[in-house]
């Protein structure tokens, strides 16, 4: 059996200086011994990810940022990284220990999860140990609006508690976000074009096109799914036309060259965009890379770290587009994996995969980060579809995007 | 982006004595430092599995033995351990250290490579220190038939020439294998019913969902996936009756009986036992399944470890029909994950689950056991359909499987 995606599941990190407690606490939430626990401070020297089920919520990320914060204040590496982890954590517990003090390193993370808009449980950990941090009780309240639990992981006292904040305090768009769930009804038919080409390994189908095929599933569609050759054998077969179809970006242009205008066609890029993105920023995105000029940078980012393939998408395929379009001094920057420049100032345009590896929040914290920069972003598909001048169909489905995309061009 | 499923890799198990160079020799495969490599022996202390791609072959999974071997000879543990191994081993090389002795160790390996129809590549290694095992080359060729390859993983000497033996050994069959691409032609329409139970994670498809889809795809067909409550909707879609209509076997009864007589119906466990397993020995178990009395013992094995559900068809909906049939004083005994009993001589029959996560190798090692052990083996879906008598019309998709049952029953 397989497991619910990395990037579907909410991620919860859990916050505190060394030895608060934070991998028994986590332990304790998960009744298994998960992380490593010891007595000596800064056991795990790197977050560490563990993929579990949570109850009530079902299956999340615990992210254990141990390591971290292993001399104990916020020395600016440590900053980095926790801010790091903060990017894409959906929900946030600050753990403090009954026997610290209260201090910098706790309000530097608060006002952090406050600026990032990161939802925070703050627990007050090992109360079975003498208990004197009312002042921390009350400062918490009167500055943060925070209530902590009181809790002992060594007992569990507080535990239940904990784990009912949790999902209290979850954000609601982690879990109910639709792909096209809101646009396809109950018995409709939307036809899914998903080539394969020699970057697919055997045996499988791209996360995003499980996860669109699940979601018409959980909304009482029926998903038609073809490679493109066999599309006009997949409209024949069908009484009436479909209500959708959705492409392959990469198949694009074939596609909307087979299908009548009358029939919506979007792209799983861009049902990507408003699932995990944020379509208004990435149509910005479009209306810049409409406007690009010969000396522009554009900085390249792929969420994963997969190999090359001979016409790779980001490598290779993009940049010959652009610069076909715009000039050959067009200047290119490709990043991968985790990193992702901090300063993005200096670039004209932030070209972005489709993050299927990425979490919503990770995907928005880097958005917000690019519009703090005055910087445009938007993502493969829909700078494919902008290229090959089928944006405006593609939009389409999306009556209130298609809208705002006519009046800002 | 997602990679070949485990149960879809060839898996290369890589055996030898302690410290005659395993790990360095994945290493040096690969291309990059991914087993631990020391100079004490045994630093491995369990089998390592480690998902890569080998060129020219694509994905594998590679098992490094490490720590099975830390006494240098076969101990009872050891080989025990050894042998589950070479169970799902699709093709094994076997590490000879040019420094130290071939003996025992080495021969019942061999013998068991042998035994289980396991390919295998012999290497001598260290050959960059003086070379003096002819003697060993002369008997592997004259009693094994094996002309090993010289190699030094550490110059990477020999290195070439075994990934081009890898593959040139691997049997075909792991690559090759149909879920329904042999009896789909191009263009025609499959539906696939998929229900929604509360087992299903969100955002994703089960595994067997996923593999039938990519193989559609790969042989030019059309798949129409919904729901059981969308299979009339489905149906009524489309201009012609599907060639062929595939549903989750917990559906078989109600899809069954929303279509027509007509038109072929199978499930995805039937599929998988042809596709991983053997629907011969299947047929067998069906038949077994049949004639159970009231005092029989059957053996239920699951192969992954999740957490079982309030209706877990394994250990709640299967015990309860099956009693319901043959009467309450029916024993069961369940394992999961890893166990498997080593004396399955104790049970009159095996209920298996569907095997997504074990390869094929192990599958039908495990059925092969239970050929030996003179007991008759099912699996779920099988069992199921039987069950509910639709096992005849869920076999008519395939002829061959059809008549022999025909005459079997």
């Amino acid at each position: 059996m397989q497991s619910t995606p990395k990037g579907n599941r909410p991620h919860i990190a859990v916050f505190g200086r060394r030895n608060a407690g934070k991998s028994s606490l986590i332990n304790s939430l998960c009744n298994q011994k998960l992380a490593l626990v010891s007595e000596v401070p800064g056991t795990t020297t790197d977050p560490v990810y563990k993929a579990m089920e949570l109850l009530p919520l079902g299956p999340v990320m615990m992210i254990d940022t141990a390591g971290i914060d292993d001399s104990g204040d916020l020395g600016e590496m440590r900053v980095k990284k926790s801010y790091e982890i903060i990017r894409k954590t959906d929900l946030a517990v600050l753990v403090i220990d009954n026997q610290v003090e209260f201090g910098k390193y706790e309000q530097k993370l608060l006002d952090n999860f406050n600026k990032t808009n990161t939802p925070v449980v703050a627990v007050i950990n090992k109360i079975d140990l003498a208990f004197d941090k009312t002042e921390v009780v009350d400062k918490l309240q009167r500055e943060y609006d925070l209530k902590p639990i009181l809790l002992s992981a060594e007992s569990g006292q507080g535990i239940e508690e904990l784990r009912d904040k949790i999902a209290e305090k979850m954000p609601q768009d982690t879990e109910e976000a639709f792909i096209v769930g809101d646009i396809v009804n109950p018995g409709q038919t939307v036809v899914l074009v998903t080539p394969i080409d020699t970057a697919a390994p055997r045996g499988r189908l791209i996360l995003p096109q499980v996860q669109t095929i699940r979601d018409i599933l959980d909304h009482d569609g029926i998903s038609i799914i073809c490679k493109e050759t066999e599309l006009k054998a997949s409209l024949a077969a069908l009484k009436e036309k479909p209500k959708l179809v959705i492409t392959d970006s990469q198949a694009f242009m074939k596609v909307a060259a087979d299908l009548d205008e009358d029939i919506l066609l979007t792209g799983f890029s861009i049902l990507f965009a408003r699932y995990k993105g944020d379509l208004e920023i990435f149509l910005r995105g479009a209306k810049k890379l409409a406007e690009l000029k010969a000396d522009d940078k554009v900085l390249i980012a792929e969420a994963c770290t997969h190999r090359r393939q001979a016409d790779d998408i980001g490598t290779v395929k993009l940049p010959r587009w652009l610069r076909s379009k715009v000039g050959s001094s067009l200047e290119f920057e490709h990043v991968s994996g985790r990193e992702y420049p901090e300063n993005l100032s200096d670039y004209d345009l932030v070209l972005h995969c489709g993050s299927c590896m990425l979490n919503r929040k990770e995907v928005l914290s880097r958005l917000r980060e690019a519009e703090e920069a005055g910087v445009a972003v938007i993502n493969y598909g829909m700078a494919i579809a902008q290229l090959h001048g089928i944006l405006d169909r593609a939009l389409k489905p999306f009556p209130a995007a298609y809208r705002l995309w006519q009046q800002q061009k």
